[in-house]
């Protein structure tokens, strides 16, 4: 029989996170405050508990995992790597097609590895509340559980084009717990500003990030959490490629190319990492950031100091920026809808250690539907950019005469997509560009932001 | 650290089915062609491959998984069995409890265990085309799945009431390549005939299994599947049963009570049966087989032959039956909503081996609800009967002073049924009785049937 699936024990979940922070051959540029200063970790105090504040600005190369973290990882970690054995008979490549699968989480992705951790230090640190933002839910959802699990309260501002297409994600929230408003929402000054000027906004992740903030930062009780984009949020994110990293060895095949999609660069960080040390001590691996085309902040946006959020209340990260008043099209990949990146994916794009593609949603549902009817696991939208890469991966090698070893993040399920299968299916699906004038004037204003350190 | 799951290796996936037929006690009676005479094994050819005749009437007491199903299995197979620590905690029990965990297969449930064989011998017959019912949708996708692994045309008529309140599990079955159409259909006989008389049926089980069956039975290239109730399908899910049999022994731990939810039978009696062999050979366990209040066949149903559908088409099974025309009240638990309940089941109830509970939907949710939040894992509305018993399992212990070790199977998540928490969580949902008068009708149809031999 072939092997599909490689397992580990769940005494092999990671003991430590990885932190890139400490090998990248380039330091990357530092944050700055609001105003353009340094930015001192203490001014983040109102919003973070001091460990992940901690987290943030570390240099360590390995920080290690409380029990009480480990303990709720175990409730479905170490998540499995596949070899997509019926996907590549489809595609007719003698390339081995690898994933590891995060859609076995209690939420259906990756992100409760970030929101377990970051609840519990919150907890430990006497917060009694979080908000958050999300997009398509997963992050949302995610955070939910999180604090229900470690009895803090939580209040979800999800960007109000989700809010209306995945009701069920909603219903997610709230069964594990949660207040769940839409964003742009009357509850903050952030979200009335937004509907006075325009009272049909669909929102953006960029304005949910601004109504969560200004509702930590206005509490006494409550601290803000991220589903993304930050270091902290990236570094918890490691347990995956570092599982990854022991289950290709099982299967006996060294990866030459490694894969992730990119929203905010959560999901791609915690598979590649890992990886990436192995490439900085010299293995030959490609990595590739796949992102929509709609919303492309890699391969169209700039690369400099942006406002994380829509309201500008945020530090300044150095990242590729669409510009952070720019609101991008609807489509379906709702947790890829993000104006920025992370820095540290930015900073690693920017020095030549990860290529960026772009692709359009059509032709990624398209190979979702294909790798679903083979492997029989449905991919979310937001996952479907990296099969599409993957497949732009095995035509490479089919062209060069070779075979490669491909892994990729299957970072969660579609289960909660169902209507964007429908949309695919029917034909009625469409390819939804950015206005280029949109994109001009939101990058224009990263005209007036400090310049990046030579 | 906790241990909170037990895992097999893909190596440990077991290479037989367990056919509890072999080891029942008592015999159990045999089923009849539909005019009251002997079935003969050759009658079922016109709809059935031959392999899983011979499976249905097998006295064998280990029957060969073929390679390529277990390969296919690999796809998610072993599941894990889980300790529920954090939902003791929340009964604040002494009782440990246990639960198998199936809704991480492709389609979310325990059904592709049989939909994938089911497949596979058809395909291996020569077959083309398969027909089949659904309720709420899960075996519907699950064979969806099947099919198009092994190259088969799928048709699934679908329970009205779920097409028309789950439609998401519509689109994952197209998703996977089948034809998906509401039942009662105007595309047979069987469903013209109940439209004509009721033109607003919600439809059941029993006409949408008239539909597929006609459909079969009429067409050349086309045989039926179906998800539950006959010997061979039972027999199929014992996979879950054996896979559990070695975690607990993984655990330490001996089960006292097993526990199930039942529609038609399976996931109870995939994971029930090895533990029976076990029973039957002296073991002290107790199983419990839980259904609904609102369509309560082992528990408020008459035990005698019956049809398993509602025109009459199908052999007579000698079961608990409220009647083959028999419409239960609409219930989020759409898999449960069946008139009859396979004939080894009932047998086993029947002979004093199994005991049957019936519970209402809300106390289900509440549970499900309080599970969900503990352990992260939202349940199908069918497998939160299988909660509730267990609810009622640790109360027991604590009156009378005892631990027990409690395994039950999580037979599906509840993803797909976020309508229905919706309608908990808001309080809009009720208690749906069936009608009294309703049931002495249906069951007051079958003194007219052949008795059961004594």
């Amino acid at each position: 029989m072939s092997q599909h699936r490689y397992l580990l024990r769940e005494d092999q979940i990671p003991t430590n996170w990885y932190n890139i922070a400490a090998d990248l051959p380039v330091p990357m540029p530092p944050p700055l405050a609001p105003d353009g200063s340094p930015l001192q970790p203490e001014m983040m105090t109102p919003i973070f508990p001091m460990e992940l504040i901690m987290q943030e600005v570390s240099q360590d190369r390995w920080i290690s995992i409380p029990d009480p973290v480990r303990e709720v990882y175990a409730l479905w970690r170490p998540t499995p790597l596949h070899r997509a054995i019926n996907f590549e008979k489809v595609l007719g490549t003698n390339c081995k097609i690898f994933y590891k699968y995060e859609g076995v989480s209690p939420a259906g992705s990756h992100k409760p590895n970030t929101s377990i951790p970051q609840a519990y230090y919150n907890a430990q640190a006497g917060v009694k509340r979080l908000a958050t933002e999300t997009g398509a839910g997963q992050w949302g959802s995610s955070l939910s559980l999180a604090c229900q699990l470690f009895g803090l309260e939580c209040k979800v501002y999800m960007v109000r084009v989700s809010y209306d297409a995945k009701p069920y994600r909603r219903v997610m929230i709230e069964t594990w717990g949660s207040e769940v408003v839409a964003s742009p929402s009357n509850d903050t000054n952030a979200g009335r500003t937004i509907l006075a000027a325009n009272p049909s906004s669909t929102g953006s992740l960029g304005i949910a990030i601004s109504e969560a903030v200004e509702d930590a930062a206005t509490r006494e009780d409550t601290n803000y959490a991220l589903g993304s984009v930050l270091n902290h949020v990236l570094l918890h994110q490691t347990v995956v490629g570092q599982e990854a990293v022991e289950q290709m060895k099982m299967a006996g095949a060294s990866p030459d190319v490694v894969v992730g999609c990119v929203g905010g660069g959560s999901n791609f960080a915690g598979l590649a990492f890992p990886f990436l040390a192995e490439k900085f001590a010299g293995a030959d691996i490609k990595v590739i950031a796949a992102e929509p085309a709609s919303c492309p902040s890699l391969t169209q946006g700039v690369y400099g100091y942006d406002f994380g959020d829509t309201a500008g209340m945020t530090p300044l990260l150095p990242m590729h920026s669409l510009g952070h008043s720019f609101v991008p099209p609807s489509i379906h990949s709702g947790g890829l809808r993000y104006h920025g990146m992370a820095p540290l994916v930015s900073h690693l794009v920017h020095t030549g250690l990860v290529e960026a593609r772009a692709y359009q949603q059509r032709e990624c549902f398209a190979q979702a539907v294909a790798f679903g009817r083979a492997e029989g696991i449905i991919p979310a939208p937001e996952a479907s950019h990296a099969i599409r890469a993957v497949v732009d991966e095995v035509e490479r090698a089919r062209q060069e005469g070779v075979s490669r070893n491909i892994l990729f993040n299957l970072c969660g399920h579609g289960n909660f997509d169902m209507a964007a299968y429908a949309s695919y299916l029917s034909g009625e699906m469409v390819d939804s560009a950015y206005s280029q004038d949109e994109l001009d004037r939101a990058t224009a204003e990263l005209a007036g932001m400090p310049a990046l350190p030579a």
